[in-house]
């Protein structure tokens, strides 16, 4: 069955490579109406999952994050219609070249092809990777968690409704309609047909993926995030932008795990963060060495954190704090412990700036703003399909531009090597 | 002992992102002398493998392609001097943009890291590789065949101790010196360490690796090619374009294995192209519908081709030959057999021509030029580590620039995400 849809998916991917943007975007006008349009028959299949959640003992945290109503509904018809307006980087020509011989050679950006992509939970994640696969001219194959599968099966059936009053094959979203697990094992296999998979979820999906996958596989989304305060950082602008980092949305990638902070401010700041951060309910995690610069008053939010605590994404309101000698110790700490996603430091001293830009080796490299940033919308791609924390095709948020690659065109007079 | 070898490149990636052109440069130059001065020994170490080799019985273009002497070594010492003119390209910062909040976002183009080779054969993969990495920053793990292993492991010797009068830290370029295959195995787990994996060889090993290897793999260098010939094309410059593609290095990837020929000129051209290329030793090989096309007195060169012949590379002088109906069915068959390494059409009818550069979804596309192109030098890149025919990443001809990644950089004046 899984070879029957590559087969589709490749046909359907060989189709869309020559549809122009117009019609993409007719397609996902058409796609963002009929989806609010058929609203009731998506949030009553969302019913069933939530139902099902609740019967199979799911906690509250999980529930929310499957479950969908008009609002978050609104929210993702909103995000195709954003999709739209982004421009369809297909059929940009760069490094044009003449040689000397009269060759003439030029790169054209094209589609990827064929998009596998693996999720949990969240049914927008269906919507959304199947608006920037198509505006970048690639066809998907999806496989949602099996909590979301009656929200993903109707959203799934009513965009294949609507591409077919459009010249877009149906076949440019497939939906893997099994909860079966052998599926994936057999997706994974699919080289010949998916040109890339990308993975949301835990970092344990990411490992299984990596491990299984024969397709090239954009591995990311686990962010082991620090913010390092320099002595000269500005610290009430510091603890702004720590709690943003923190607290905003903890259950995310993007926010913040470990703050290292310079011993010479040390005494004076981190009482003053723990006690701005515990009014939002933050715990806190220092190595015992550091445990002498907590007031006794905040003993109750602390606990002592073992050298493995700074290898855990918190994903939570928990916060670890390390008191570091200076810039150089903290270089050492993020290299160590860091997941590549995103680092940054706080400081005034614009020279040790650029030393922690030149050594942190992560997707992001912050200085003076919050983690949080991290995201395909506030760095300006409009959207997002994953982030990556590796080094191949493409570090950081992942949009359109990031959905293609390259082709070389080569043109001549017949010529022949010499 | 190959996670040692991991750590240790690991931590000569990140002194290696920070080393200046100059100094790599310096070393390269200084490693070219080294390697000229020291030609005795690396002779006389090869000249062990191609006893080894003949002792075990390998065949003659299997010790031709091992064997070393003063004028390849030559070649080796000058590919180092060229890597030394290209231009480094770690640095370039670009996509710069300023937010309306202020926020100021650029990516720096940046080493990929750690990079790991898995190669057959030919030890000036050895020299060729590491001179690419070191160049645009990067460290590299190197696992040659056993044919080559006293040649490699001299070299390997000669460039640490060059290195050693360097900024450069020797385990710039480190050398798995075991035949075991099991290091192969242990190596390709090496995820932590290794960023990217390069496999030069077979088909077989690159299907090893994308199935056992946790590391992102460039998967690339096997190349069924193609050329159509269309009714329009000049027929006489065409010969010379097949003639070039097929007899010039028919061992490499780049060379031609399959002509589609149109059926209006078929019985015109068919006899032609025969009744040349046999006088270069070349044998035809074509389907049964096909052999009318075929003058009683080319018989004796020419064999049936069952469907699966269009599936081979044939890295020899034997030539897949199929009538077609036109551009059509050419695209079809090419989107069926090709590997995506580098397919061309030839026709003087430009609108064809472009039917086909967005038909054909190929590493490189060719209009009226010989497949031998596809190369590092000859499309402009000085030099080339790997060919490409995956999508993610790079494709086609690998070389500095594709030995890179970026990262983003945030500078913002204390921002939160609101």
């Amino acid at each position: 069955m899984l070879e029957a849809m590559g087969i589709r998916a490749k046909d359907a991917a060989r189709k869309l490579v020559l549809i122009h943007e117009e019609e993409k975007n007719n397609a996902l006008a058409f796609i963002a109406d009929q989806l609010w349009t058929c609203r009731d028959t998506i949030l009553k299949a969302n019913k069933e999952d939530v139902e099902k959640g609740h019967n199979s003992g799911l906690n509250d945290a999980l529930i929310d994050r499957l479950m969908l109503d008009e609002n978050r509904l609104k929210d993702i018809v909103q995000d195709i219609r954003n999709v739209i307006s982004l421009n369809d980087p297909v059929g940009e020509i760069f490094d044009e070249r003449t040689f000397d011989n009269g060759l003439e050679v030029y790169k054209i950006r094209v589609p990827i092809g064929v998009i596998g992509a693996i999720y949990e939970s969240r049914p927008n994640v269906t919507v959304d990777v199947f608006g920037l696969a198509l505006k970048s001219g690639n066809s998907v194959i999806l496989r949602g968690g099996s909590e979301t599968i009656n929200s993903n099966r109707e959203i799934v059936r009513i965009i294949q409704e609507a591409l077919s009053t459009s010249a877009i094959p149906n076949d440019a979203i497939q939906f893997i309609d099994t909860t079966d697990r052998k599926a994936v094992e057999e997706m994974l296999k699919l080289h010949q047909y998916i040109d890339i998979l990308i993975p949301r979820g835990s970092q344990k999906l990411h490992q299984y993926c990596r491990t299984n996958s024969q397709i090239p596989v954009m591995t990311g989304g686990i962010g082991i995030c620090h913010l390092y305060v320099d002595e000269s950082a500005n610290l009430e602008d510091s603890l702004a932008v720590i709690r943003n980092a923190k607290i905003q949305r903890p259950s995310v990638c993007n926010a913040l795990d470990t703050l290292l902070v310079q011993q010479a401010i040390a005494a004076k700041f981190i009482p003053e963060v723990i006690q701005e951060l515990r009014k939002d309910g933050v715990t806190f995690c220092l190595p015992d060495q550091d445990l002498p610069y907590i007031r006794e008053n905040d003993m109750d939010v602390v606990f002592h954190a073992s050298e493995e605590d700074f290898d855990r994404e918190w994903l939570s309101l928990v916060l670890g704090i390390k008191v570091v000698e200076g810039l150089h110790e903290a270089i050492s700490h993020i290299t160590v412990h860091s997941t590549g996603h995103s680092d940054g430091i706080l400081t005034d001293d614009m020279e040790k700036a650029q030393i922690f830009i030149n050594s942190i080796d992560s997707a992001v490299v912050y200085v003076n703003a919050s983690t949080r940033f991290t995201d395909g919308s506030q760095l300006g791609l409009g959207a997002e399909v994953a982030i990556s924390t590796q080094k191949l095709h493409a570090r950081g948020p992942m949009a359109l531009k990031e959905l293609t690659t390259y082709k070389w065109v080569v043109k001549g007079n017949y010529h022949v090597r010499k």
